[in-house]
């Protein structure tokens, strides 16, 4: 999917809202767990629900490795039941992914080729020749982590380090995204940003001001939306904001489908204000 | 498997070879391509080959998600072929994983409950809770990417930090090193350490003196096992040395298996000399 064709549905939808498929087979409605592929049939129901209040969905490959092939399999259906039913919805593999360059072609080549993903989230710590082969797939993206939403992030990503060529001292986080934008362009590279550290998304504006950001952390990690588009939001809106927990655990019953569709148009309400 | 147990097998065999599972289709022997799982069959004749010099075997999981549900299935196939077949050697699946708690919980189950495999290599930029859910499994290990083997690790693992506690200055790796080394031991964590590098392992080996190294690039990356060990050698060996492609293309025809066992003998002479 082009940059173009994703603003154009934010603005149609007047939605940034990612909605992040977690699903976890311990809270997913105990009536679905008679399904063949309890997992598929959860997300199905989700998708189906949520689809008109968001313009992408993002997987996380964790929760279907966690169940070995069946869940690999669940996964590779999910993301061919969006692109197959909802095919102008961006659709995020969240596998944060990242090897020496013969080794992420072959991610490249899992996520791109083999399921069709559109985008991918990579780790950058292992520097240029991890990411470039992604970008030679023509309108595919990558989602490089840059500042994430948890405690973990204070450990290196916000550790200042004295930048070579200036001799600034700049944070971990903002060295990734000063190098990183580089390699690739806001036509094909977005960043992960927590929306739990959103007053610093201040700074990282004035280093990426036109890339999108992926924002997780809205929700059940206590990030705040207003918060999040005060500092980061662009003309083109420049925002995919995420909730998974908060959407597709909204009711534990027979009606989660339905109580995801609430809290998924709640959102998009909340979103329409900032356009 | 224990600390205790490696380094027993290590010196039983007088060998701390590791061999990388890469499975590139286009490389595979022709004759295999008519085998139903190729993959497999690729793996398990090079798996019987070169056993017997060797102490850890590493598939390297992009290889296998490169050729989707099918892929994962060969990937699922060779580890728990290993593991019948060969239970004295140390499983590392090289997937370099890593993510917010409760989704390193899931990768966690995923590698080590599901997969059964002894080590997995993750990736530190996300911090000490994208870590600590697999070191809550006994026995198994992380493997944590350092200082690695590629170009790309020069774009920030090598940089210079401004460490907050003495305000001294120290590099990303050593850092990372230092940092992390306080979530676990020497007995369920490892650290990825590029043989392209192996002058950089005296350093490595004065943060952790103690701590086994998984040393990737000896071979087709062109590091070197003497400069390797002259640095790296602790009196429990404490080196697993990786090569892939070196032995697993040996030869490109029917005598593959026959060229990389040649190979792996090869090298376990070389490592002999070191006991």
């Amino acid at each position: 999917m082009t940059r173009q064709e994703l603003i154009t549905e934010i603005k149609n939808k007047k939605s940034f809202l990612c909605v992040g498929l977690d699903p976890d087979i311990e809270k997913l409605p105990k009536h679905l767990l008679k399904e063949e592929d309890a997992i598929f049939a959860f997300n199905k129901a989700i998708i189906d629900a949520t689809h008109k209040y968001c313009v992408c969905f993002k997987p996380n490959a964790a929760f279907y490795e966690a169940h070995g092939v069946k869940g690999y399999q669940s996964l590779v259906k999910t993301v061919a039941y969006i692109k197959t039913n909802y095919p102008k919805h961006f659709i995020i593999v969240d596998a944060k992914r990242g090897d020496i360059g013969n080794t992420s072609a072959m991610y490249a080549r899992a996520f791109f080729k083999e399921m069709q993903a559109d985008a991918l989230t990579v780790a950058p710590y292992m520097g240029i020749d991890s990411v470039k082969p992604f970008l030679t797939y023509q309108n595919k993206w990558v989602v490089l982590l840059a500042l994430t939403s948890n405690e973990g992030a204070f450990n290196f990503q916000t550790q200042r380090m004295v930048h070579l060529e200036h001799q600034k001292e700049v944070h971990l986080y903002e060295d990734v995204l000063k190098t990183s934008k580089q390699w690739g362009n806001d036509e094909n590279m977005m960043y992960v940003i927590g929306a739990t550290k959103a007053q610093w998304i201040e700074d990282v504006r004035k280093i990426v001001p036109n890339h999108f950001l992926l924002i997780p952390g809205v929700g059940a990690q206590g990030g705040s939306l207003a918060e999040v588009c005060k500092y980061g939001l662009t003309k083109d809106i420049g925002l995919l904001v995420n909730s998974s927990r908060q959407i597709i655990y909204a009711s534990p019953n027979e009606d989660f489908a339905q109580a995801a569709a609430t809290e998924a148009e709640r959102m998009q309400q909340e979103m329409m204000e900032f356009f």
